[in-house]
């Protein structure tokens, strides 16, 4: 659980769906527990690489610095993608979806160029997929 | 709130990490309000169109039918996107993250070609940017 009141602090507040939906003000919506979604993906060729959750100030650190931040629920802490592994995501663009419960940041991928601790490129390695017998599972998938 | 028991019958369970980020079982991690976080992309861009949220039925009901349905949060009920508007959106892949806890739905955007609710291609159509004078404020960006 972050500091929810520290959003107010950090960022605006819109009070009405048109400013925040059709307006220029950033106006974030964290959720009850003081987090909002990131989605990363590749700035060149937009491919998903993970997603994640910000706090307010890992929002405002990746604002400031243009290095991603996130917020691990796990660890309860920021977390400066990379700052171990050596893969630092540099933001080249952020965006916010129409209801601004959400944000895009479309990254240069440092390091080894693996967005996943896994150390594949994404995340998202794996497809869904059904089987002859009706039976789901996943098939690694290629990294594209 | 929505039916977690329910989770249970629809899909596996993992109980350790490794068949979690590296088997072949889909075990989908659904939150403790029941829902996992759907990321929907342009199957053949790769383009960001939307964030949504599924929960177990949903979920199933996508694998079944190949088009998106989520779980309204606003509304509480089921809602298979498009249904009023006719942009429904066809799902070409379904891939799963390392840890399982949300899913990526490559589709063919139908109907208007048109994923966000104000007419738009996508739903991140804003970009966050920083003024001159040091004030963060969105601009409206290319669909891009």
């Amino acid at each position: 659980m972050t500091d929810t009141n520290k959003n107010q602090e950090l960022f605006e507040t819109c009070d009405n769906k048109h400013d925040l939906e059709a307006g220029n003000s950033f106006c974030p919506r964290f959720s009850s527990d003081g987090l909002i979604t990131a989605v990363v993906v590749d700035a060149k060729t937009h491919r998903l690489l993970m997603l994640a959750h910000m706090n307010a100030q890992a929002l405002a650190l990746t604002l400031e610095t243009g290095i991603a931040h996130f917020w691990s629920r796990s660890r309860q802490s920021i977390w400066k993608k990379g700052e171990t592994s050596g893969n630092v995501q540099q933001v080249m663009e952020i965006r916010t979806d129409c209801d601004q419960d959400a944000v895009e940041l479309r990254v240069e991928q440092l390091g080894d160029g693996v967005a996943c601790h896994t150390g594949r490129v994404s995340c998202f390695y794996r497809s869904v997929t059904r089987g002859s017998d009706g039976q789901i599972r996943l098939t690694f998938a290629d990294q594209d």
